[in-house]
Order: C-alpha cells, then structure tokens, then sequence
C-alpha cells in the first residue's frame, strides 16, 4: 500500500504531470529550434576555454560576479543590447536569469498580488496568462492588428479602467515579433505606446526574447531605448537565439525595479556554466550566429507558408511573421483547433490550440500556433499534409488543398 | 526625474537588494567550497566529450530527455543513490531542479499553504525558515541533541498539535550532516522517527545535500531507504561535492508527490549544459572526487577547530562536526551575535548569526555558524583571530585566548 500524499497537498493544486513518453513526430509547439543550427564546435571551445580561465571560480555561488550574474556576459549585454535596440543599459542594472520566464516571474513577484489587473495583447503568450492565472491577476485583452497593440482601442480600454478606478499594474507587449502572430510593432506606434504609459502612469514590460529574429535582420528600437524615463522593464533570452535547454534569460531596467527583483530572486543565483559559456561564445560569434538564424528559421517559415498553402488552400490564413520560430493561423469559424490538438497527436501531430494563446479563449477557438524552428523542412512539409488529412477528416475542412478539391 | 515605482509594488515585499561590493576577505558565510579542489581539467574533458556527442541536443527544451531532467544524470544517480544510501529510486522517480533551492520550493508548492504548520530542527538551514516564513507557514522547532532531533521531545510535540488538531504538513529534517550542527543520526533513530511519522501520518522532508561529505566516508542509510512505504520526500545536490555555482540539484520520491512537483515546476526546464556536463563527470569522477573533497574539508575542519581553540579558549564551544563545511558555535550567554556579525564584516569577517539559523531565533542568540569551505587555511587563522579580536573589543569575550589571558 503506498503512501497517499493526497490528504496533505494544498487546495488548487494543477493536475499531476503525466510520463514523459518522447517528442511528438511532428513537433510544431514549444520555442524548440533548429538542430542543425547549434554551434556545437563554437560550444565545445568555448567551454573549454572559459572552464580552463576561470573553472575555479565555480566553487562559489554567484562566480565573484555577484549575485545578478556573470560580469562578461551582463557586459556583452549591455554592448549588443546598445547596437541592437538603441537601449543605453549598465552592466549593473542587468539582471542574468534562469530562462526568461524568470523575468516574467521575478517581475510578477514584485509587482502583483492576487485581485491586480494588467493589460495583455489579445493573442499572447500561453505561459505568460498561466502565470496570471495562477497568480490570481486579471488581465484585459489590448486587439491586435498587423502592427501590434491598436493605440485607439488601447487607450479606450485605460480610459474605462480608469473610469472604474482600476489602475493596472502594467502594460505586457511583446512588440518585436510578437508571439504568436509574428508582427512587428513600427516606431511609431512604440512612442504612442509610451506617450500612453505615461498620461496613465502604467509601466510597460516588453518582452523582447525573439526580437534578434527577424528575418531582415531590421528592428525598431526597443520601446526601452525610446523611454528617457525608465518606466519600462525589458527582458531578453539567449534560448531563440542560442538553444533554449540553455536557460538563461536577463531583465534589464531600472535599478530601483531591479534591486527588488533581486530581492526576491531566491535560488542562489542561475546556472554558472551556461553563463560562463554564453558570454565566451557571444563576444566571438554572436551576431554572426544570430545572421545564421535568421537565414535558417526564414527558409524554414517559407516551407511552412508553402505547405499551409499548398494543404490548406483558402482555409489557412496568416499573416506573413517577419521573424521569429511561429505562425498564427486563422482557420474557418467552424474548426475548433483544441478538439482538432487532440486528435492530431494522437497520430503524432502536435500543435498550440489558439484558445491557449488568447487572453479570450473564445476569440482564439479557431486559430492555432506552429512552430517551425524544429521540425526538418520534410517534416513540415510531411507535417502540415498530415494536419490538413485529420482536419479535413474531422471538420471536413480544408475543402481544397490548393487548387484541388479534396474527396 | 526617474520613474518611481514604488506605488506599484505589492505589498510586504522585502527590502531591495543592494548593489554587490566582492566577497569579504574573511568568507566563513554561504556554502562556497575549495576553490582549489574544483576539477577544472576533468570539467573540460566531461564538456567537450558531452557536448561533442549530443550539443546539438541544446535545440530543444528538456534535450530530448523530457522535463524531468537530462536521463544520463538521473540513471547515475540512481545507481549511486543506491550504493551510497540504500536507497531503490527509479530514474523516472527523480526529478533534476535548479538547486535543492528549486526542490524546497517545488515540495512547499506543492503542500503548503499559508498557515499550515511544519515541524523543523531547532537550528536549520536558513533558507528552509525563509521560504516558510514567505509563505506564511508557520514552524515547530524539535530539539536537537548530538544525534539529531531527539525523538521523545518530538513525541511529545506531535501529541500536543494532535491534541491541538494541527496536522503537520510534513518534518523537515536534515540528518545526514545536519546544518548547522555538523551531526548524524544513526540509523536506530531514523528507525525512530519513521515509526512516528507513522504513526502521526506526517511525510518527512529529508534534505540531503551535505550527505556525501562526510570526513570518514561513512553515513547510515538514508530514512527514505529505510522507508518502505514511500512516505518521504527526498532532496540532494551536487553544490557541495561538485560546485555551488553549478545549479544542479534533485528531488527523489514517489511519482505520486514528484508528478506534482513536476506540475507546479514552470520553468521550461532546468539548466541543460550543467546536467550533461555533470552527467558525464560524475559517471567516471564522482567518487574519487566525493573521497578527495572529504579530505580537504576533514583538514579544513581541523584547522578552523584549531583556530577557534587557539583564538577563543574555551569561550567558544563546539560539537566536532562529522561532515560538511561548516561549525556550529556557542559564545557565551552575554554574546550577540547579531551585533557581532555586523561590526564583524565591517572588518572583513562575514559569518552566519545564530539567530538567523535558529526556529526560535532568541536560542541562537549567541551562536554562529561559520562556514570553513572556501577560505584558505591561512585564511581561515586569520579570520578567527581577527573574529576574536572584534569579540574581545566589543564584549570583552574571549577573557582567554588559548591560556593566555587577554589584555
């Protein structure tokens, strides 16, 4: 008779984790990336070279760089953050963390409590509504269009909050290819975004973790850079560019924000290796790596678009991402993609239903995320066909692929 | 004018962070280790040979070893969970955290809410009385002696919550190299304090981490080992025999609690690099490394009791710690050590007030721990006399130094 643990695990628990039983055939979700792309050798040497330099130093928590980071890889930040987002940040005020969901948690912790209420883009980020979901925050859907948050609507939406006294507690964007839909907000509309953060006195937190992926390898500023007055919180991954097993993440703002995101950063510092590692690779092969990427995940978007066309025909709508490991498909009213999920990985198809990705489940019900950074081009290819075959079967739906009407 | 924020924080958030100003010269704090016994060339090799062969694994979250943690790691610790400690863990019942840190967190998620009562050791890790504290759980100290709790004082303690309707949520012990103390408890009490875990139907929490380093190579069974019923939970480390800076530790327990640690576990994974370079140290090195870390710390112990013999006579009272990397002091009555830490690190010596390491704070008033893994030797007789210096001038204490009477 084994033990029952369930008398004693507190209220509200999610459900238990099932066995892990492998990667899906086709594995179009989850930020997996390119295998091929790793630098393995680049890896190899780097960690050679740093481990021979200062292997010693691992006999300490924090490394002799204290508890924020690793020096060299926060001042590699503060440089390419410089030439990359037009954004002047101190070493000192760069925070390294476990993966950017740390950010995200480390922020929440700082400034949420149960009851609060933040602004989210209406299509966003599963992992980032889970955290409020769990936190008990509310969160009020910003609509999208092809370039980002709608400031007209935006500003409507603060405005009733105000009305009814709300004041949110921040103002969550992704405006450099945004998950999912893979657009990117102009600089123009960045500065309205401020000029609106600013008359209600809302900070922004814009999450910036795919922005080195755009696919011409052009970006605005980050909202960051064009605020004087340090009202935004930014944070970045090295897990799009490099490899996400790598879970290093960091959070860059002001020093009153980030001293007290320290403060509640409890786990004795994030993995030094991986620190160590990533400053030495970067100083050396970073934007070159980052080149690469862009080349590869862009030849890989354009297998995906072809094949959604090729197997979809009309039913599959996008927008064309312009960048990014992601695209957001639209699909008949009539699909529901989170009934459509299940049946596909059963026969080995794994997809992000839209209603895990909108801040209403409602108005994500038809829609689905694939990612492409992973799969081979045949295995998109292979993968898109197999998924227009189970939702032709299941809804009847895509009609004609292509030109060819289905049987 | 630079943005305040402190209107959106939330509530009861601690005191911000303050910048990193180096390690003091006298480090006896925090659980760094011999900077020296750092295998550094066997880091490289392990490095290159693992990310040589399966680098290109990094592409994707959990390396293709799902979300449990790098499977080469987790086979070789239970193959040496069960030579070291008795104990028959299955590799799929261990689940690889960001440091025992992250296992503390995952097992409080997943039990604990606020005001729920939990049973510790008298003096215990400081970071376990911090996370409770934090949530709001409230904490019963159970008496230590030479041998750990003292099993008829913890009767008597469950028997009153009985009576008081308060069911423990578990029993956090450390006994294999208790922190602070330094002790063991035998085997016979182990036995003990299951049959009352029992009969009371209260899990223990056995916290591991020191376990391996003990000075003459000998430890009992683990209580998990001894337990056939599956009713305790189970955390250990590589920060102590490997690297701090490494964030590797690990939860081992039934699938039943682990599956649920695992689901409140939102991190995407714990760092990737260090559990495949560890991985393919440990399967070669463990061992001989654990053997030569014993040593090293056995004559570091030597030194910091010779110190404090010299330094403090018989002002300064100890147990002969039987592992670890750290000494549990008694001053006098008359000595805080609060007060004491804070002239201390003024000068350079930084050390862990007893207060701060106690259930009942006022009981450790006048103890400190003092941490003897990193410093030197020379550096650890300084830094003790240097300690007693400081002692003596604020609080006359000690009157003898050795048998020299102080001036």
């Amino acid at each position: 008779m084994p033990y029952d643990y369930s008398p004693h695990f507190r209220t509200g628990l999610p459900a238990a984790a099932g066995r892990w039983s492998g990667f899906p055939r086709y594995n179009f979700i989850g930020g997996h990336n390119d295998a091929d792309a790793v630098p393995v050798d680049d890896f190899v040497e780097a960690s050679q070279r740093v481990l021979a330099r200062e292997g010693r130093n691992l006999s300490t928590y924090g490394l002799s760089s204290g508890p924020q980071g690793y020096r060299p890889l926060r001042e590699f930040l503060s440089a390419s953050l410089k030439i990359r987002t037009g954004m002047t940040q101190d070493p000192d005020d760069i925070l390294i963390v476990s993966g950017s969901l740390q950010a995200l948690d480390l922020v929440n912790a700082v400034l949420l409590e149960p009851g609060d209420t933040v602004i989210v883009e209406e299509a966003t980020y599963q992992g980032t509504l889970q955290r409020f979901d769990r936190l008990g925050v509310n969160y009020v859907a910003a609509p999208l269009d092809e370039d980002g948050i709608r400031m007209d609507t935006l500003a409507h939406i603060l405005n009733e909050l105000q009305h009814k006294e709300i004041a949110p507690k921040y103002i969550y964007t992704i405006p450099t290819v945004q998950n999912p839909t893979g657009s990117i907000m102009p600089e123009s509309r960045r500065l309205e975004l401020l000029q609106l953060a600013r008359s209600f006195n809302i900070p922004i937190f814009e999450d910036d973790c795919y922005a080195e992926l755009t696919f011409d390898g052009a970006r605005p500023k980050a909202i960051r850079a064009l605020d004087d007055g340090g009202q935004v919180i930014y944070c970045g991954s090295f897990s799009k560019t490099i490899a996400p097993a790598l879970r290093v993440g960091y959070l860059a703002g002001e020093w009153d924000l980030i001293s007290r995101a320290l403060a509640v950063k409890y786990d004795a510092g994030s993995g030094a290796l991986e620190q160590m590692m990533l400053a030495e690779f970067c100083i050396t092969h970073f934007d070159d790596h980052v080149a690469r990427m862009q080349t590869v995940l862009s030849e890989k978007c354009d297998t995906i678009m072809d094949a959604l066309n090729a197997e979809f025909g009309t039913a599959a709508e996008f927008a064309v991402p312009k960048g990014g490991i992601f695209i957001w498909v639209t699909l008949p009213d009539e699909v529901d993609t989170s009934s459509l999920a299940q049946v596909a990985i059963a026969e080995g198809v794994a997809l992000n239903p839209g209603a895990e990705w909108s801040a209403d489940p409602e108005s994500g019900r038809h829609k689905l995320r694939l990612c492409f950074g992973s799969p081979t081009k045949e295995e998109i290819q292979e993968g898109v066909a197999l998924l227009a075959d189970i939702c032709h079967r299941e809804t009847g739906i895509p009609i004609r692929s292509g030109n060819v009407k289905r049987g």
